[in-house]
């Protein structure tokens, strides 16, 4: 065995080691307040002058002494020799103790009655009632907020001295073309600097990102020297696996100091920190994914240990909709989608891994499962850090059943309409129970005839068969796929693949079979199953087989023959009360459009004349509108 | 009674009218992607090509045919002709259709040997499995995030459409001067219209400040006809309320239509609407808070309205340290200092007026109390908005119990240390209660004479005696204060204003008259209360009263002749376990160390030798060390 890896720190081991093997840099800048919104006080603030200078009236009304306002009631008005009519904000002329309201004072000539006496002070703002001059307006270490702002503006400050930070981000990779280069094949966008700079900049740092520096120790170095030399902290962007071209470890080791390699975190686990001239200098995973986790994980509790602001958390609890896996021994941190079905948020992870930048793009959390814990049951409840507004909740919907590349259109329409539908594929029957539970808010499913299978009844507990609703999407063309355009008749001698039990695609094969007179013992890898038709499609692809069954959209997506079979109703089952849930009707309406049907349309494989009815389950299990 | 107000609406009518009398503006920029975070989306944005183009590595190792590894295990290992070295993200020939990892291969000579078959595209990322070409990344009202820019640079995107609205602001007041220009007495700096620049900047909004406009009618009017002609929305700032120079609302209706002005919300009562050749004129009162509260709770909502993405919140769930009265009918915004005391969180509100923007610099939170509510008993649960982050709560001390300026010296000092204490001053009985009840961190005392009164006693219970530790700050002079230097001797002939019954200022009085046998009956003004010794020394000042005792400090602050005639103990009373609380010994080191000492010298009027010392209640009630 070729061996590869390293000793993994602890994620606590390797940020008290981050926090712990650095002095605190003290880089301050002077910038003008209306653009510290967010940025720490480096320097205690203090007022220029007090406010308000001198004793002002805080109403409209007239000033006058308190001391003539003795004894004044209703049945004793008392009509003022001595007064001052005053605005709210006006001096207080030094004559005059107190004000007192327009609307308690009634004209009598040039002058005014009043019918109750001023206490000393009533409605004068004394001078420094505010603030007195010199006194401490923001501590250092305050993260200033938009109405810190008025407040140093009226108190005369203009400029403020906050906490700075120099960090150079170098990107290394013979693969890399900068932004806004179309890649060539195996190249890539360098875009995780680009994402180091933006996260980085939020805090307060300055950020530099250094051109891209190819696969050579010599010119890592030199890139390394430079960026440590102008720079408080150092982000190298990738070369910190252990392929035959990564370099940034042995470039550390010439320059510095390796203080680890490899940190039991997932995503992010080829981390790296370095000690050069007495700063660190912290590799990032060239994964996106494992780069963020970098990111947010390590690189931000590092500023914040240096004094910048922690990044606002939003958490939620919410409840697993479905088990997670967790290596026992690694931190992980997985997106979640974080949706509300009836008073409960459930929180769904992502399928795909660590290379999806649309797994972060799409979901609106994440939760972190600590080293010790294997994974999650479904239904568990997490605490969830949302990465959006606490409203993506209500825009997030969960769907459940058998997907198809119809339902994928319907979702990307949803998405340009706010609407986020995070859809799983564990087939018909958990979708059905999915909807009996009330763990989604709507499931797609494909059912291969009217009327349904009754294998279907019991998985609706406990809903009725009338507390649910179909709305069709579209009807689906399911055939025989391969690459030589095989039909039944060929399925006796082909290398045939099939789909696991009660999948709709086995179903319709089944039927096949016996309206053929074939029995499954002479179809010649009937047994061998796969999840469904996609992996189908790619397993005669790649001449794993010859033939199986899916839809005519998945063989063509994949360049196979299809000879079509059968045609099977791709309907979304909601609850009834779902019907009149603003989202689903929504949804209902973008099935309606037009431009869904040019996206089917030009999808391909789809009959679209009964797309957008919405039908109940008959007792007899038929459809009916 | 000179008539003054207004019909008001009430906030909920407001705010419809608010979002239902215009039309949304579609005003979008173009903008570099790093520059975009926080913005809204304004049109779809798509992939420029799919990702990855064609397939590659997602893991170092070699590139096989899957056929060729069928049948592989540890008994009968495969050596295999054809593969190809790759590293992670490397392109997989065309030849080739899995990858097996460094890891599971055995170097045999020039060639690998395996002992596992190798599934059809096992570690391939397939072409367009991030995203295909066209496919959509962010929706439009999207709100992008930091890691969203990783994405789209990666998917070929660097500039993007994004929402905004160009918002002109006009200051109008006579009494202004700009930002950085020292006000002279009665002026005031221009600083509303930069906290809504700031404010609504956040948003997303492009702001112009227009100059200083007098207040003039027709100036007014010119400004708001350039405003309204170069911008979606224009703020006009005072001018709003129903002063002798209040001109905002004849400005609007000259030009177009008053949509409301009053509305039932404290503060920001004055707020004012009007539609000028379409556009909204939202009119910000001129009380810093006032206007505070116009922006958060109309201009942003409007925004909102608009498709700009909602402030971020974060709610938390307070307990009332002390009952909030509210006037019904109004729905009020109540600044709140937020802090935890053992496991509940508390909400103070904050003692000052709607002129003291320190209450919204000092406070880290704030409560909507609704128009019904007329107030909330202590006790109550609220939910309590933060303005800062979580960890604002740990920083946050409540001190109940008497205050004395050489506490402020305190709290100022510690403010620059990183803790806000916040301290109400109902007395000593209330400060020994709220140690009792466990619902103040620490209870400043006044501590006449040792051994303390017996009356103390009963209120510390559930404490014992030897649960609770005393940490002096200060020795006070209390004397009596008057303008022309009165003595013991003289309060039999002067007016006398006392304090109320069982402050600490009422029982020096009350010793001092029977050590010199005077009856209280005998001093003129005797039963005459006010709440401590800062309203005695104004009442003196004023000419209300000829004397009264306050402390030395007072009495100077104040510019009053003093007689001192004992001196007393200032106190922090603990809970014993709070003495190793970490804030509590910052506090206690802060006590100790010379700058404190520094501005107690400063202040005046105390004696320091004790300063510092902690000690414990013995039985007989004496402080002992």
């Amino acid at each position: 065995m070729v061996k590869r890896y390293l000793d993994l720190r602890s994620l606590d081991e390797a940020l008290t080691l981050l926090r712990d093997s650095f002095t605190i840099p003290r880089y301050t800048e002077k910038i003008p307040v209306v653009q510290a919104v967010g940025r720490v006080v480096a320097e205690p603030v203090f007022a220029t002058y007090s406010v308000p200078e001198v004793s002002i009236s805080a109403m409209d009304g007239i000033a006058v002494r308190s001391r003539d306002t003795i004894g004044a009631s209703d049945r004793n008005p008392i009509t003022l020799e001595h007064h001052a009519r005053v605005n709210t904000g006006n001096v207080i002329p030094p004559e005059f103790d107190a004000v007192i309201m327009i609307e308690d004072v009634w004209e009598a000539g040039s002058s005014f009655q009043i019918r109750r006496a001023a206490a000393p002070w009533q409605h004068i703002r004394p001078a420094g009632e505010d603030i007195k001059e010199n006194k401490l307006v923001l501590p250092r270490g305050h993260v200033i907020r938009p109405f810190d702002i008025g407040a140093l503006v009226t108190y005369g400050i203009t400029t403020i001295e906050v906490l700075s930070v120099r960090v150079g981000i170098i990107p290394t990779g013979s693969e890399l073309v900068p932004p806004g280069v179309r890649p060539k094949p195996g190249q890539v966008v360098e875009s995780n600097t680009v994402m180091a700079q933006v996260f980085l900049s939020q805090m307060g740092a300055h950020c530099t990102r250094l051109p891209i520096v190819q696969d050579e120790p010599d010119l890592i170095r030199e890139a390394m020297r430079k960026a440590v030399r102008e720079n408080d902290l150092v982000l190298i962007s990738a070369g910190s696996s252990a392929g035959t071209r990564d370099f940034t470890e042995s470039v550390i080791r010439s320059l510095g100091e390796l203080v680890f390699h490899g940190v039991a975190v997932k995503p992010g686990k080829p981390v790296m920190l370095g000690k050069v001239e007495g700063k660190p200098v912290l590799g990032l995973p060239g994964y996106p994914l494992a780069a963020q986790t970098v990111l947010r994980e390590f690189a931000a509790p590092l500023l914040e240990s240096w004094g910048f602001a922690p990044a606002p958390r939003y958490p939620v609890t919410a409840r697993l909709a479905q088990a997670i896996t967790s290596d026992p021994g690694f931190d992980e941190f997985v997106p979640l989608f974080v949706g509300r079905i009836g008073t409960t948020l459930y929180g769904m992870p992502h399928g795909k891994g660590g290379f999806a930048q649309m797994a972060t793009v799409k979901s609106n959390g994440y939760t972190h499962i600590p080293a010790p814990v294997e994974g999650y049951e479904a239904g568990t409840e997490l605490e969830v850090l949302l990465t959006t507004d606490i409203g993506s909740i209500e825009r997030t919907l969960f769907f459940t059943g058998t997907l198809d590349p119809a339902l994928e259109e319907l979702a990307n329409l949803a998405h340009d309409n706010g609407l986020f539908i995070h859809a799983t594929n564990p087939g018909n029957i958990a979708g059905f129970l999915a909807l009996g539970s009330n763990t989604c808010h709507a499931a797609p499913l494909v059912l291969p005839a009217q009327p349904l299978p009754g294998i279907y009844l019991p998985l609706m507990r406990p809903l009725d068969t009338d507390d649910m609703a179909f709305i069709h999407i579209a009807t689906i063309e399911m055939g025989i796929a391969s690459r030589d355009g095989l039909g039944v008749a060929d399925l006796t001698h082909a290398r045939f693949i099939n789909t696991r039990r009660e999948t709709p695609s086995r179903m319709v094969l089944d039927s096949l079979l016996t309206a053929e007179g074939i029995d499954p013992s002479q179809v010649n890898g009937y047994p061998q199953e796969v999840h469904g038709p996609p992996a189908v499609a790619v397993a005669i692809k790649n001449g794993f087989a010859d033939a199986g069954m899916c839809t005519s959209g998945i063989a063509s997506a994949n360049g196979l023959r299809f000879v079509p079979v059968a045609h099977e109703d791709y309907e979304l089952a909601v609850r009834m009360e779902m019907l009149t849930d603003s989202r689903i009707k929504m949804l209902i309406g973008l099935i309606r459009s037009p431009a869904y049907q040019t996206l089917l349309e030009k999808t391909g494989g789809y009959a679209t004349e009964k797309t957008g009815r919405v039908r109940c389950l008959s007792p007899d299990l038929s459809l009916t509108g």
